[in-house]
Protein backbone atom coordinates (compact mmCIF):
# COMPACT_ATOMS: atom_id res chain seq x y z
CA UNK A 1 0.00 0.00 0.00
CA UNK A 2 1.53 3.39 -0.69
CA UNK A 3 2.10 5.99 1.87
CA UNK A 4 -1.10 8.66 2.49
CA UNK A 5 -0.38 12.34 0.76
CA UNK A 6 0.98 15.21 2.89
CA UNK A 7 -1.96 17.52 4.35
CA UNK A 8 -1.84 20.93 4.35
CA UNK A 9 -1.39 22.30 7.52
CA UNK A 10 -0.60 19.53 9.22
CA UNK A 11 2.91 17.52 9.92
CA UNK A 12 3.00 13.66 9.47
CA UNK A 13 3.36 12.22 12.86
CA UNK A 14 6.48 10.05 13.53
CA UNK A 15 6.80 6.46 12.49
CA UNK A 16 8.63 4.23 14.99
CA UNK A 17 9.78 0.87 13.89
CA UNK A 18 10.81 -1.57 16.95
CA UNK A 19 13.23 -4.33 16.44
CA UNK A 20 11.37 -6.59 18.72
CA UNK A 21 11.46 -7.43 22.14
CA UNK A 22 11.90 -3.79 23.53
CA UNK A 23 12.61 -3.34 27.30
CA UNK A 24 9.06 -3.63 28.77
CA UNK A 25 9.78 -3.67 32.75
CA UNK A 26 12.94 -1.73 33.14
CA UNK A 27 13.86 1.77 32.02
CA UNK A 28 11.49 1.19 29.31
CA UNK A 29 14.10 3.55 27.08
CA UNK A 30 12.09 3.16 24.13
CA UNK A 31 8.21 2.88 25.05
CA UNK A 32 8.71 5.84 27.24
CA UNK A 33 9.96 7.83 24.75
CA UNK A 34 7.20 6.76 22.26
CA UNK A 35 4.79 7.87 25.09
CA UNK A 36 6.51 11.17 25.64
CA UNK A 37 6.57 11.80 22.11
CA UNK A 38 2.47 10.97 21.91
CA UNK A 39 1.95 13.83 25.15
CA UNK A 40 3.55 12.01 27.66
CA UNK A 41 0.56 12.12 30.37
CA UNK A 42 -2.22 13.71 28.00
CA UNK A 43 -1.38 11.13 25.15
CA UNK A 44 -4.20 8.71 24.17
CA UNK A 45 -2.68 5.47 22.58
CA UNK A 46 -4.74 2.69 20.42
CA UNK A 47 -2.82 -0.65 20.45
CA UNK A 48 -3.66 -2.96 17.64
CA UNK A 49 -2.84 -6.49 19.00
CA UNK A 50 -3.69 -7.65 15.59
CA UNK A 51 -0.13 -9.83 14.64
CA UNK A 52 -0.68 -11.80 18.02
CA UNK A 53 -2.63 -14.80 18.59
CA UNK A 54 -2.97 -14.66 22.39
CA UNK A 55 -5.63 -12.56 23.74
CA UNK A 56 -3.76 -10.91 26.12
CA UNK A 57 -1.32 -9.25 24.41
CA UNK A 58 -3.12 -5.91 23.79
CA UNK A 59 -3.98 -5.74 27.19
CA UNK A 60 -0.51 -6.05 28.51
CA UNK A 61 0.74 -3.09 26.38
CA UNK A 62 -2.21 -1.13 27.97
CA UNK A 63 -0.88 -1.68 31.41
CA UNK A 64 2.67 -0.81 30.31
CA UNK A 65 1.27 2.88 28.96
CA UNK A 66 -0.61 2.74 31.89
CA UNK A 67 2.44 2.51 34.04
CA UNK A 68 4.22 4.96 32.29
CA UNK A 69 2.07 7.15 32.98
CA UNK A 70 -0.38 7.11 30.22
CA UNK A 71 -4.14 6.73 31.30
CA UNK A 72 -5.61 6.98 27.84
CA UNK A 73 -4.72 4.02 26.58
CA UNK A 74 -7.21 1.04 24.63
CA UNK A 75 -6.85 -1.94 22.79
CA UNK A 76 -8.71 -2.90 19.33
CA UNK A 77 -9.38 -6.15 19.30
CA UNK A 78 -9.53 -6.76 15.56
CA UNK A 79 -9.05 -10.18 15.03
CA UNK A 80 -10.73 -10.52 11.45
CA UNK A 81 -11.33 -8.56 8.73
CA UNK A 82 -15.21 -7.67 10.09
CA UNK A 83 -13.77 -6.13 12.70
CA UNK A 84 -11.43 -3.96 11.03
CA UNK A 85 -14.59 -1.83 9.58
CA UNK A 86 -16.17 -1.56 13.11
CA UNK A 87 -17.39 1.95 13.75
CA UNK A 88 -16.50 2.53 17.15
CA UNK A 89 -13.11 1.13 16.70
CA UNK A 90 -12.44 3.82 13.56
CA UNK A 91 -14.21 6.57 15.89
CA UNK A 92 -11.78 5.01 18.79
CA UNK A 93 -8.66 5.44 16.93
CA UNK A 94 -9.69 8.94 15.88
CA UNK A 95 -8.65 10.06 19.65
CA UNK A 96 -5.67 8.58 19.20
CA UNK A 97 -2.22 11.18 19.51
CA UNK A 98 -0.85 7.31 19.20
CA UNK A 99 -0.75 4.21 17.90
CA UNK A 100 1.19 1.23 18.69
CA UNK A 101 1.79 -2.32 16.72
CA UNK A 102 1.95 -5.14 18.88
CA UNK A 103 4.50 -8.22 17.47
CA UNK A 104 2.99 -11.30 16.54
CA UNK A 105 2.82 -12.50 12.46
CA UNK A 106 3.24 -9.96 10.10
CA UNK A 107 1.20 -11.92 7.59
CA UNK A 108 -1.82 -11.67 10.45
CA UNK A 109 -1.50 -8.40 10.48
CA UNK A 110 -1.90 -7.57 6.48
CA UNK A 111 -4.15 -9.79 5.97
CA UNK A 112 -6.74 -8.86 8.31
CA UNK A 113 -5.99 -5.29 8.14
CA UNK A 114 -5.11 -5.18 4.39
CA UNK A 115 -7.23 -3.02 2.43
CA UNK A 116 -9.69 -2.50 5.14
CA UNK A 117 -11.01 1.51 6.55
CA UNK A 118 -8.84 0.53 9.96
CA UNK A 119 -5.38 0.64 7.32
CA UNK A 120 -6.47 2.92 5.67
CA UNK A 121 -7.39 5.32 8.65
CA UNK A 122 -4.03 4.63 10.34
CA UNK A 123 -2.07 5.85 6.81
CA UNK A 124 -4.60 8.94 6.74
CA UNK A 125 -3.89 9.72 10.69
CA UNK A 126 -0.17 9.37 10.40
CA UNK A 127 -0.07 11.63 7.88
CA UNK A 128 -2.32 13.98 9.78
CA UNK A 129 0.23 14.05 12.65
CA UNK A 130 -0.67 10.79 14.68
CA UNK A 131 2.82 8.86 16.02
CA UNK A 132 2.79 5.39 15.01
CA UNK A 133 4.74 2.73 16.38
CA UNK A 134 5.20 -1.07 15.73
CA UNK A 135 7.06 -3.80 17.58
CA UNK A 136 8.64 -6.48 15.66
CA UNK A 137 5.66 -7.92 13.01
CA UNK A 138 4.28 -4.51 13.79
CA UNK A 139 7.80 -3.22 12.87
CA UNK A 140 7.59 -5.08 9.40
CA UNK A 141 4.34 -4.20 8.28
CA UNK A 142 5.21 -0.53 8.26
CA UNK A 143 6.69 -0.24 4.80
CA UNK A 144 5.59 -0.07 1.38
CA UNK A 145 6.91 -3.18 0.39
CA UNK A 146 7.35 -5.61 3.81
CA UNK A 147 9.83 -8.30 4.78
CA UNK A 148 7.23 -11.37 5.97
CA UNK A 149 10.27 -14.14 5.60
CA UNK A 150 13.17 -15.37 4.19
CA UNK A 151 16.60 -17.53 4.69
CA UNK A 152 18.68 -16.65 7.64
CA UNK A 153 22.36 -16.18 6.98
CA UNK A 154 24.51 -13.28 5.53
CA UNK A 155 24.43 -14.29 1.87
CA UNK A 156 21.70 -13.02 -0.60
CA UNK A 157 20.14 -15.18 -2.85
CA UNK A 158 17.58 -15.13 -5.52
CA UNK A 159 14.83 -16.62 -3.38
CA UNK A 160 16.37 -15.48 -0.39
CA UNK A 161 13.47 -13.34 0.70
CA UNK A 162 9.11 -13.40 1.13
CA UNK A 163 8.28 -9.61 0.32
CA UNK A 164 4.16 -8.90 0.50
CA UNK A 165 2.98 -5.58 0.69
CA UNK A 166 2.92 -3.37 3.80
CA UNK A 167 1.15 -0.81 5.53
CA UNK A 168 2.50 1.84 3.74
CA UNK A 169 3.46 3.70 6.76
CA UNK A 170 7.14 4.58 4.99
CA UNK A 171 7.78 4.42 1.16
CA UNK A 172 11.39 5.09 1.85
CA UNK A 173 12.55 2.29 3.63
CA UNK A 174 12.77 -1.79 3.86
CA UNK A 175 12.14 -2.45 7.33
CA UNK A 176 13.50 -5.95 8.74
CA UNK A 177 13.66 -7.00 12.96
CA UNK A 178 15.19 -9.28 15.02
CA UNK A 179 18.34 -8.54 12.81
CA UNK A 180 21.40 -9.26 14.87
CA UNK A 181 19.86 -12.17 17.05
CA UNK A 182 18.01 -13.98 13.87
CA UNK A 183 20.89 -13.56 11.17
CA UNK A 184 19.02 -11.37 8.69
CA UNK A 185 21.34 -9.64 6.65
CA UNK A 186 20.57 -12.05 3.77
CA UNK A 187 17.06 -11.72 3.63
CA UNK A 188 17.66 -7.61 3.51
CA UNK A 189 20.58 -7.92 0.67
CA UNK A 190 17.94 -9.85 -0.86
CA UNK A 191 15.32 -7.37 -0.57
CA UNK A 192 17.26 -4.67 -1.48
CA UNK A 193 19.14 -6.39 -4.63
CA UNK A 194 15.21 -7.15 -5.93
CA UNK A 195 15.06 -3.06 -6.81
CA UNK A 196 18.09 -1.06 -5.03
CA UNK A 197 15.41 2.03 -5.13
CA UNK A 198 15.08 1.68 -1.14
CA UNK A 199 17.46 2.20 2.26
CA UNK A 200 17.16 -1.35 3.98
CA UNK A 201 17.17 -1.34 7.70
CA UNK A 202 17.89 -4.12 10.06
CA UNK A 203 16.44 -2.96 13.54
CA UNK A 204 17.96 -5.22 16.44
CA UNK A 205 15.76 -6.71 19.27
CA UNK A 206 15.19 -3.28 22.14
CA UNK A 207 15.99 -1.29 19.41
CA UNK A 208 14.03 1.46 17.70
CA UNK A 209 14.22 4.00 14.78
CA UNK A 210 12.21 7.20 15.42
CA UNK A 211 11.61 8.27 11.61
CA UNK A 212 10.57 12.32 11.60
CA UNK A 213 8.52 14.17 9.22
CA UNK A 214 11.65 15.38 7.11
CA UNK A 215 12.34 11.46 6.77
CA UNK A 216 15.37 11.45 9.09
CA UNK A 217 15.44 8.86 11.89
CA UNK A 218 17.66 8.72 15.31
CA UNK A 219 18.57 5.17 17.16
CA UNK A 220 17.30 4.61 20.20
CA UNK A 221 17.34 1.39 22.32
CA UNK A 222 20.12 -0.92 23.19
CA UNK A 223 21.05 -2.74 20.32
CA UNK A 224 22.49 -1.56 16.54
CA UNK A 225 20.43 -0.82 13.71
CA UNK A 226 22.60 -1.91 10.46
CA UNK A 227 21.73 0.10 6.79
CA UNK A 228 22.54 -0.98 3.85
CA UNK A 229 22.44 2.04 1.07
CA UNK A 230 22.49 0.56 -2.30
CA UNK A 231 22.46 4.08 -4.12
CA UNK A 232 26.19 3.72 -4.98
CA UNK A 233 25.48 -0.44 -6.10
CA UNK A 234 27.33 -0.47 -9.57
CA UNK A 235 26.22 -4.01 -10.18
CA UNK A 236 24.25 -7.09 -9.22
CA UNK A 237 24.03 -10.29 -10.64
CA UNK A 238 20.42 -11.16 -9.40
CA UNK A 239 18.66 -11.12 -13.12
CA UNK A 240 20.82 -13.67 -14.12
CA UNK A 241 21.25 -15.60 -10.97
CA UNK A 242 19.59 -19.01 -10.86
CA UNK A 243 17.38 -19.86 -7.84
CA UNK A 244 20.35 -21.05 -6.04
CA UNK A 245 23.57 -19.91 -6.93
CA UNK A 246 24.97 -17.54 -4.55
CA UNK A 247 24.57 -13.37 -5.81
CA UNK A 248 27.00 -10.49 -6.21
CA UNK A 249 26.40 -7.32 -5.40
CA UNK A 250 29.16 -4.78 -5.64
CA UNK A 251 29.65 -1.41 -4.07
CA UNK A 252 26.90 -1.04 -1.37
CA UNK A 253 26.99 0.96 1.89
CA UNK A 254 26.95 -0.41 5.22
CA UNK A 255 26.52 2.02 8.54
CA UNK A 256 26.14 0.19 11.90
CA UNK A 257 24.12 2.68 13.97
CA UNK A 258 23.94 2.49 17.90
CA UNK A 259 21.97 4.89 20.11
CA UNK A 260 22.02 8.62 19.59
CA UNK A 261 23.48 8.05 16.08
CA UNK A 262 21.23 8.92 13.26
CA UNK A 263 20.37 8.89 9.09
CA UNK A 264 19.04 11.44 6.81
CA UNK A 265 16.99 9.06 4.25
CA UNK A 266 16.62 11.54 1.38
CA UNK A 267 20.80 12.39 1.80
CA UNK A 268 21.46 8.70 2.47
CA UNK A 269 23.93 10.56 5.36
CA UNK A 270 24.63 9.11 8.83
CA UNK A 271 25.84 10.86 11.87
CA UNK A 272 27.29 9.83 14.36
CA UNK A 273 25.88 10.58 18.41
CA UNK A 274 26.10 14.21 19.12
CA UNK B 1 53.62 -13.23 12.24
CA UNK B 2 54.61 -11.00 9.09
CA UNK B 3 54.78 -12.19 5.23
CA UNK B 4 58.13 -12.96 4.12
CA UNK B 5 59.49 -10.63 2.11
CA UNK B 6 59.43 -10.35 -1.74
CA UNK B 7 62.49 -12.12 -3.36
CA UNK B 8 64.41 -11.15 -6.26
CA UNK B 9 64.03 -12.86 -9.41
CA UNK B 10 60.61 -14.60 -7.88
CA UNK B 11 57.08 -14.34 -8.51
CA UNK B 12 55.28 -14.91 -4.82
CA UNK B 13 52.79 -17.88 -4.86
CA UNK B 14 48.84 -17.48 -4.88
CA UNK B 15 47.48 -17.31 -1.33
CA UNK B 16 44.17 -19.65 -1.34
CA UNK B 17 41.85 -19.26 1.50
CA UNK B 18 38.40 -22.08 1.54
CA UNK B 19 35.74 -20.97 3.68
CA UNK B 20 35.69 -24.62 4.67
CA UNK B 21 33.26 -27.74 3.97
CA UNK B 22 35.09 -27.72 0.23
CA UNK B 23 33.28 -30.11 -2.53
CA UNK B 24 35.70 -32.99 -2.28
CA UNK B 25 33.45 -35.62 -3.90
CA UNK B 26 31.41 -33.78 -6.29
CA UNK B 27 33.46 -31.34 -9.32
CA UNK B 28 35.91 -30.74 -6.82
CA UNK B 29 35.91 -27.15 -8.41
CA UNK B 30 38.38 -25.34 -5.88
CA UNK B 31 40.50 -28.03 -4.62
CA UNK B 32 40.81 -28.97 -8.83
CA UNK B 33 41.20 -25.68 -9.59
CA UNK B 34 44.10 -25.65 -6.66
CA UNK B 35 45.65 -28.58 -8.12
CA UNK B 36 45.62 -27.48 -11.40
CA UNK B 37 47.38 -23.92 -10.45
CA UNK B 38 50.34 -26.35 -8.49
CA UNK B 39 51.06 -28.30 -11.94
CA UNK B 40 48.54 -30.61 -12.61
CA UNK B 41 49.68 -34.04 -12.88
CA UNK B 42 53.48 -32.70 -11.97
CA UNK B 43 51.91 -30.84 -9.31
CA UNK B 44 53.83 -32.04 -5.71
CA UNK B 45 51.42 -31.25 -2.97
CA UNK B 46 52.47 -31.42 0.51
CA UNK B 47 49.17 -31.50 3.17
CA UNK B 48 49.54 -29.81 6.69
CA UNK B 49 46.79 -31.46 8.80
CA UNK B 50 47.99 -29.92 12.02
CA UNK B 51 44.22 -27.75 12.90
CA UNK B 52 42.65 -31.40 13.06
CA UNK B 53 42.58 -33.90 15.65
CA UNK B 54 41.49 -37.04 13.71
CA UNK B 55 44.42 -39.19 12.54
CA UNK B 56 43.49 -39.81 8.75
CA UNK B 57 42.75 -36.26 7.38
CA UNK B 58 45.95 -35.06 6.04
CA UNK B 59 45.46 -38.70 4.36
CA UNK B 60 42.11 -38.10 3.08
CA UNK B 61 43.13 -35.24 1.34
CA UNK B 62 46.32 -37.70 -0.02
CA UNK B 63 43.37 -39.60 -1.51
CA UNK B 64 41.57 -36.67 -2.70
CA UNK B 65 44.45 -34.68 -4.55
CA UNK B 66 45.78 -38.14 -5.97
CA UNK B 67 41.81 -38.93 -7.32
CA UNK B 68 42.21 -35.43 -8.93
CA UNK B 69 45.32 -36.64 -10.72
CA UNK B 70 48.13 -35.51 -8.55
CA UNK B 71 50.57 -38.79 -7.61
CA UNK B 72 52.96 -36.57 -5.71
CA UNK B 73 51.54 -35.85 -2.62
CA UNK B 74 52.20 -36.22 1.32
CA UNK B 75 50.61 -35.28 4.65
CA UNK B 76 53.46 -33.95 7.13
CA UNK B 77 52.04 -35.83 10.33
CA UNK B 78 52.76 -32.28 12.67
CA UNK B 79 50.70 -32.90 16.27
CA UNK B 80 53.34 -31.10 18.50
CA UNK B 81 55.79 -28.41 18.46
CA UNK B 82 58.56 -30.50 18.18
CA UNK B 83 57.53 -32.53 15.05
CA UNK B 84 57.80 -28.65 13.61
CA UNK B 85 61.45 -28.72 13.55
CA UNK B 86 61.98 -32.32 12.08
CA UNK B 87 64.45 -32.14 9.10
CA UNK B 88 62.72 -34.77 7.08
CA UNK B 89 59.58 -32.62 7.28
CA UNK B 90 61.38 -29.48 6.04
CA UNK B 91 62.81 -31.36 3.50
CA UNK B 92 59.64 -32.81 1.96
CA UNK B 93 58.44 -29.26 2.14
CA UNK B 94 61.64 -28.07 -0.29
CA UNK B 95 59.90 -30.25 -2.74
CA UNK B 96 56.36 -28.63 -2.72
CA UNK B 97 54.67 -27.01 -5.69
CA UNK B 98 52.00 -26.26 -3.19
CA UNK B 99 51.11 -27.01 0.28
CA UNK B 100 47.67 -27.50 1.62
CA UNK B 101 46.63 -26.68 5.44
CA UNK B 102 43.18 -28.23 6.34
CA UNK B 103 40.54 -27.22 8.59
CA UNK B 104 40.61 -28.02 12.86
CA UNK B 105 41.23 -25.84 15.23
CA UNK B 106 43.08 -22.81 14.57
CA UNK B 107 44.78 -22.15 17.75
CA UNK B 108 45.96 -25.66 17.38
CA UNK B 109 47.89 -24.76 14.35
CA UNK B 110 48.85 -21.21 15.53
CA UNK B 111 50.00 -23.07 18.86
CA UNK B 112 51.80 -25.88 17.35
CA UNK B 113 53.05 -24.02 14.07
CA UNK B 114 54.08 -20.54 15.82
CA UNK B 115 57.78 -19.30 15.41
CA UNK B 116 58.81 -22.99 14.16
CA UNK B 117 60.86 -23.80 11.50
CA UNK B 118 58.17 -24.95 9.40
CA UNK B 119 56.05 -21.52 9.59
CA UNK B 120 58.83 -20.05 8.92
CA UNK B 121 59.51 -22.27 5.57
CA UNK B 122 55.77 -21.77 4.62
CA UNK B 123 56.20 -18.31 4.28
CA UNK B 124 59.60 -18.12 2.61
CA UNK B 125 58.25 -21.22 0.07
CA UNK B 126 55.42 -18.74 -0.88
CA UNK B 127 57.07 -15.98 -1.12
CA UNK B 128 59.42 -17.54 -3.68
CA UNK B 129 56.74 -18.87 -5.84
CA UNK B 130 55.10 -22.29 -3.99
CA UNK B 131 50.94 -21.48 -3.84
CA UNK B 132 49.39 -22.20 -0.43
CA UNK B 133 45.69 -23.13 0.11
CA UNK B 134 44.04 -23.79 3.35
CA UNK B 135 40.55 -25.09 4.06
CA UNK B 136 38.74 -23.56 7.34
CA UNK B 137 41.20 -23.33 9.92
CA UNK B 138 43.51 -23.65 7.57
CA UNK B 139 41.94 -20.14 6.03
CA UNK B 140 42.08 -18.46 9.12
CA UNK B 141 45.40 -18.95 10.16
CA UNK B 142 46.81 -17.29 6.80
CA UNK B 143 46.28 -13.62 7.53
CA UNK B 144 49.09 -11.98 9.94
CA UNK B 145 45.93 -11.45 12.29
CA UNK B 146 43.83 -14.35 12.66
CA UNK B 147 40.01 -14.52 13.76
CA UNK B 148 39.98 -17.42 16.28
CA UNK B 149 36.51 -16.70 17.86
CA UNK B 150 33.84 -14.40 18.97
CA UNK B 151 30.75 -13.63 19.19
CA UNK B 152 27.76 -14.65 16.05
CA UNK B 153 25.06 -11.98 14.69
CA UNK B 154 25.41 -9.35 12.88
CA UNK B 155 26.26 -6.49 15.16
CA UNK B 156 29.88 -5.95 16.12
CA UNK B 157 30.42 -5.00 19.64
CA UNK B 158 33.91 -4.52 22.03
CA UNK B 159 34.69 -8.06 23.15
CA UNK B 160 32.94 -9.65 20.04
CA UNK B 161 35.92 -11.36 18.27
CA UNK B 162 39.13 -12.91 19.71
CA UNK B 163 42.18 -12.38 17.64
CA UNK B 164 45.81 -14.07 17.37
CA UNK B 165 48.81 -14.21 14.97
CA UNK B 166 48.32 -15.80 12.40
CA UNK B 167 50.63 -17.46 10.18
CA UNK B 168 51.37 -14.13 7.95
CA UNK B 169 50.48 -15.29 4.59
CA UNK B 170 48.73 -12.18 3.84
CA UNK B 171 49.12 -9.10 5.85
CA UNK B 172 46.29 -7.27 3.50
CA UNK B 173 43.55 -9.14 4.86
CA UNK B 174 41.38 -10.15 7.69
CA UNK B 175 39.77 -13.24 7.16
CA UNK B 176 36.81 -15.29 8.48
CA UNK B 177 35.42 -18.31 7.48
CA UNK B 178 31.79 -20.19 7.68
CA UNK B 179 31.30 -16.84 7.13
CA UNK B 180 27.36 -17.36 5.86
CA UNK B 181 26.36 -20.65 7.59
CA UNK B 182 27.83 -19.18 11.12
CA UNK B 183 26.77 -16.09 10.80
CA UNK B 184 29.66 -14.08 11.81
CA UNK B 185 29.14 -10.64 9.98
CA UNK B 186 29.91 -9.17 13.52
CA UNK B 187 32.68 -10.46 14.61
CA UNK B 188 34.22 -9.56 11.39
CA UNK B 189 32.86 -5.91 11.54
CA UNK B 190 34.55 -6.10 15.12
CA UNK B 191 38.18 -7.36 14.09
CA UNK B 192 38.46 -4.06 11.22
CA UNK B 193 37.00 -2.08 13.99
CA UNK B 194 39.84 -2.32 16.75
CA UNK B 195 42.08 -0.75 13.74
CA UNK B 196 40.60 -0.30 10.06
CA UNK B 197 43.47 -0.73 7.63
CA UNK B 198 42.79 -3.82 6.75
CA UNK B 199 39.68 -5.07 4.10
CA UNK B 200 37.54 -7.93 6.09
CA UNK B 201 36.89 -11.18 4.43
CA UNK B 202 34.25 -13.06 5.09
CA UNK B 203 33.95 -16.45 2.83
CA UNK B 204 31.49 -19.12 2.41
CA UNK B 205 31.93 -22.63 2.43
CA UNK B 206 32.66 -24.53 -0.52
CA UNK B 207 33.86 -20.97 -1.62
CA UNK B 208 37.03 -19.63 -1.87
CA UNK B 209 39.76 -16.53 -2.93
CA UNK B 210 42.46 -17.20 -5.13
CA UNK B 211 44.87 -14.06 -4.30
CA UNK B 212 47.66 -13.71 -7.07
CA UNK B 213 50.97 -11.90 -6.95
CA UNK B 214 49.45 -8.89 -7.68
CA UNK B 215 46.94 -8.96 -4.60
CA UNK B 216 44.16 -9.65 -6.65
CA UNK B 217 41.70 -12.23 -5.43
CA UNK B 218 38.91 -14.31 -7.86
CA UNK B 219 35.96 -15.97 -6.02
CA UNK B 220 35.80 -19.59 -7.24
CA UNK B 221 33.12 -21.96 -5.55
CA UNK B 222 29.39 -22.26 -4.95
CA UNK B 223 29.27 -19.43 -2.23
CA UNK B 224 29.57 -16.07 -1.64
CA UNK B 225 32.58 -13.78 -0.75
CA UNK B 226 31.66 -10.52 1.55
CA UNK B 227 34.33 -7.82 1.56
CA UNK B 228 33.67 -5.01 3.96
CA UNK B 229 36.13 -1.65 3.12
CA UNK B 230 36.81 0.42 5.75
CA UNK B 231 38.61 2.58 3.69
CA UNK B 232 35.60 4.92 3.53
CA UNK B 233 34.49 4.69 7.38
CA UNK B 234 34.34 8.28 8.74
CA UNK B 235 33.39 7.37 12.43
CA UNK B 236 33.42 4.69 14.82
CA UNK B 237 32.67 4.34 18.15
CA UNK B 238 35.07 1.36 19.28
CA UNK B 239 37.31 3.20 21.29
CA UNK B 240 34.14 5.00 23.48
CA UNK B 241 32.17 1.54 24.00
CA UNK B 242 31.74 -0.37 27.25
CA UNK B 243 31.81 -4.06 26.50
CA UNK B 244 28.44 -4.75 25.77
CA UNK B 245 27.55 -1.68 24.09
CA UNK B 246 26.17 -1.57 20.79
CA UNK B 247 28.80 -0.27 18.25
CA UNK B 248 28.59 2.50 15.53
CA UNK B 249 30.61 2.09 12.44
CA UNK B 250 29.56 4.66 9.62
CA UNK B 251 30.28 4.53 6.17
CA UNK B 252 31.75 0.75 5.32
CA UNK B 253 31.46 0.11 2.10
CA UNK B 254 30.25 -3.53 1.19
CA UNK B 255 30.87 -5.86 -1.27
CA UNK B 256 28.87 -9.59 -1.69
CA UNK B 257 30.78 -11.70 -4.28
CA UNK B 258 30.17 -14.36 -5.82
CA UNK B 259 32.17 -17.00 -8.66
CA UNK B 260 33.77 -15.21 -11.47
CA UNK B 261 33.80 -11.77 -9.57
CA UNK B 262 37.63 -10.18 -8.41
CA UNK B 263 38.90 -7.71 -6.10
CA UNK B 264 41.94 -5.51 -6.21
CA UNK B 265 43.13 -5.75 -2.46
CA UNK B 266 45.60 -2.55 -3.15
CA UNK B 267 43.03 -0.26 -5.28
CA UNK B 268 39.87 -1.06 -3.26
CA UNK B 269 37.91 -2.42 -6.22
CA UNK B 270 35.18 -4.69 -6.92
CA UNK B 271 34.82 -6.71 -10.70
CA UNK B 272 31.98 -8.02 -12.02
CA UNK B 273 32.39 -11.95 -13.36
CA UNK B 274 33.37 -11.21 -16.94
Amino acid sequence: MSISPDLENHTRGYVVPIGGSEDREGACVILKKFAKLCGGEKANIVIIPTASVLADTGQKYVEIFNRLGVSNVASLQIEERLDAERQEFLDRLDLATGIFITGGNQLRLSTILGGTEIAQKIRRLNASGVHVAGTSAGAAIMPEHMITGGATGTAPSRGGVILAPGLGLTNSLLIDQHFNERDRLGRLLTAISYNPFRVGVGIDEDTAIFIDPEQRFEVVGSGAVTVVDPSTLTYSSMSEAAKTDALSLLDLKLHILSKGCSYHIADRTAYSAK
